[in-house]
């Protein structure tokens, strides 16, 4: 089967994130997502509100993977700077939107609210950027080559994610199947192992639980091909039922 | 006053944190942990099970802060391969280590388990590294130069972490106060904004909150000195008493 694979990194931009104050919340969102649709999610970053954390990472991610989507600092406040960050990522002035400004505009006047300098800053972005709009805040996300520049709450984050998933490009999908096991790892490590070398296009993950007392193990096996990931499933469900006949 | 600042980045190992399969819970434990302790986490990777991933993601973070604390894939299965990876980003030889197998060995002897390959493999660490002994799985992570390596599974990365904690360096603990507005960040963005030029040595974060209906304001202030955080809280909450009598 011919691959076709898109890759993805995720930046999280954020002292609250750091600081144990916030949990994100986005991380775990775009990770289900992009498995569903057919992304590969490879690195995830979570950088402070500093200029210089974030060109860096931008800088270094943008050239590494098809896509860049970035969470958090696209508000009004002194501590919103990631429009900042990325012109400067992309050595573009960081400019009010004509656009985004007129949207803004009209939707303060129809809520009766003024249209203040701060909410003005929220239609500052890279020069020439491209909107992703937002059913819920209005104020749009941007798009520079292959970053994406989205807000961090997460009902706004997955609104402008929605927004976008109609016009990301996707690889082929990387499907899964689980079997769970009730004993530990130690106990099935090494025909696991075998049948990992096995089938090489499939990739065979083995997850220690503890509930306190015991451990068991997830075995989950991720494949591009059905039929491959079939294949490989049957041979390794077939060794855990060897390895529970033995110990019954 | 004089700052003593200890800086630290959080590297989580593993395809399952990537696709969704599992919600990373390590990351959150740390960074609130962390400042508590007064260590300041200044950057989070996820990363695959991959060795150039890892091995690139350590080197660049061991150069660039005080500790650098890794999670996952040190268990016996294939797929677990952080400490040939971190061996490989000091160039030190993966060895079994004797301490760690005589440990390991006695510990199944005591419960009756056969002492599998599979299982010595968790003992396998890059040469001459300190034990992080662990009450859970016996098995134990390990130290490098200022790399600290240890499970995955949150009850063992938990407790790992546990046996660290009292011989950690630590710096001036990051202090903080939360303010909560019952208004919009782009009601208090401007004097706000003014607030934080006047205190340069507190951090001002704010952090819009939306309930599906209306946004609110979460206002936190960091800073290392009490006395400086006490005194800008108090105009912070001074300025949002002034918001709040002119919505009444």
């Amino acid at each position: 089967m011919a691959q076709n694979i898109v890759t993805a990194a995720m930046l999280a931009i954020g002292d609250e994130l750091l600081s144990g104050k916030t949990k994100d919340k986005n991380i775990a969102h775009i990770a289900e997502l992009f498995t569903v649709i057919g992304i590969d999610l490879e690195e995830v970053r979570i950088v402070p509100d500093t200029e210089n954390a974030i060109v860096k990472a931008v800088n270094e991610l943008r050239n590494e993977y098809d896509y860049v989507f970035t969470s958090g600092g696209i508000g009004p406040t002194h501590d919103d700077i990631t429009a900042d960050a990325i012109s400067m990522a992309f050595n573009l002035p960081c400019e009010y939107d004509e656009e985004a400004l007129a949207l803004l505009d009209k939707t303060y006047a129809d809520r009766d609210l003024e249209f203040t300098p701060a909410r003005k800053r929220m239609a500052r972005m890279p020069k020439g950027a491209k909107h992703i709009k937002n059913r819920v805040s209005i104020a749009p996300g941007f798009i520079v080559e292959n970053v994406y520049v989205m807000a961090g709450v997460p009902a706004i984050f997955q609104a402008m994610l929605d927004e976008l998933l109609p016009n990301l490009k996707t690889g082929n999908k990387m499907h899964s199947q689980a079997i769970l096991c009730s004993f530990g790892e130690g106990d099935i490590a090494i025909p696991l192992g075998e049948i990992q070398k096995e089938f090489s296009a499939v990739s065979i993950g083995s997850y220690p639980k503890f509930d306190g007392k015991k451990f068991s193990t997830e075995l989950v096996l991720r494949a591009r091909s059905i039929e491959e990931l079939s294949n490989a499933a049957a041979k390794v469900q077939s060794l855990v039922d060897t390895i529970n006949a033995k110990r019954a």
